[in-house]
């Protein structure tokens, strides 16, 4: 497989499912979704492993958003929801992504109506780890995800509380819009979200069965 | 330049202002924008010339939206809004687009606060005309957008009338996200938007000073 290098240099289109944990959509207020619902992030929002700071635009406050990101190795349309066989054989390796959100903006925008592009689309936005290998994770539905501020722990959860599981994201997705080798799908966030300020160190990783999968690691101001 | 068929296999951002002609605001019911806004399209709903016809998902009220395209030579950042000269200078030819719209998801999606890009992000939602090389508009500003549906004409209007010009909207695009050579950016559309079927048959095309430029035709059923 290629670098995770190769794959930011190449990827172009990163889809992001919203609120696919029970309990940060109730963090945020937000009505659980009947279905699955998803937005864009630019491939340009990318932030490669050693590659930071994070930029908090002015007037932003920037929420971190820890999540299992799936690299696509193949041509999906039209998958069958229940197809896992499917799914799992589209998918070429994981990563682990911080989805990085204007939260202030996005509340602009979601009371007006108007796209979530720009909320969730500055530069730095995405930071990503290195590439985990498929092998590294037999069960992307058993991960164990985390996050911490200035080494506070704020999101610590398992990918098995997903609402929507990832055979049903590939299905939804690859239904409105062709997924492409080498497009990033990122799986929604746990509980814990929170602001982030100029300084803070974000760390955050993945763990199968108790064991940490150092790929994953990322460290990013 | 590179041909079309290289320009869409390349691009990695698609990004649309939305709400940029008055009458277009009005017609919509839509509140006139203080400051443009945008929205990201995924790459892989561009459709190429003579590859149509555009899809209608099942229970999608689909309507066309012609609008001119930029389409980027060089990264920008941080563009300064007056700078018309660095503006132009960043755009390495032109193409006309119809930005296809499923209507209803758009207006639930709006109602609920959600982001808008299936609504947007449809395959087939992007049909696109060939390159239009820069020495054809000699001004972005100054030239007559069409567009018709079964002979019929629905969209003509001047692209002096947008409410945020390009310079403006390269800007703020770019204050928020780098742009990068092979992006494509559509500056908005005029009134006259509305809806079609399967069977449909849609031209459209650009005149500058009266004078049609045959690589901006579209023909797509
Ligand atoms: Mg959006
Ligand atoms: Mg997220
Ligand atoms: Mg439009």
């Amino acid at each position: 497989m290629a670098s995770i290098q190769t794959i930011a240099r190449n990827c172009r289109k990163v889809m992001c499912i919203g609120r696919n944990y029970a309990d940060h959509v109730k963090e945020l207020n937000n009505q659980r979704p009947k279905q699955p619902f998803f937005f864009l992030k630019p491939p340009s929002s990318l932030l490669l492993p050693g590659a930071g700071p994070v930029l908090r635009p002015k007037g932003v406050n920037m929420h971190y958003e820890v999540e299992l990101g799936l690299i696509m190795g193949k041509t999906v349309r039209d998958l069958h929801p229940e197809d896992t066989e499917g799914a799992l054989a589209a998918i070429d390796g994981y990563l682990l992504a911080i989805d990085m959100t204007a939260r202030n903006v996005q509340e602009e925008a979601k009371g007006k109506g108007l796209p979530w592009s720009i909320a969730k689309g500055f530069d730095t936005f995405l930071p990503i780890s290195n590439l985990i290998s498929k092998s590294k994770i037999p069960d992307p539905h058993n991960a164990h995800l985390w996050l911490s501020v200035n080494g506070e722990t704020k999101q610590s959860d398992n990918t098995e509380l997903m609402l929507f599981r990832i055979p049903r994201q590939l299905s939804d997705i690859s239904r409105v819009m062709t997924l492409e080798a080498g497009d990033i799908v990122l799986t929604g966030t746990p509980k814990g979200v929170g602001p982030v300020k100029t300084g803070d160190l974000m760390k955050a990783g993945l763990s199968v069965d108790g064991k940490d999968i150092e790929e994953a690691n990322i460290e990013v101001p």
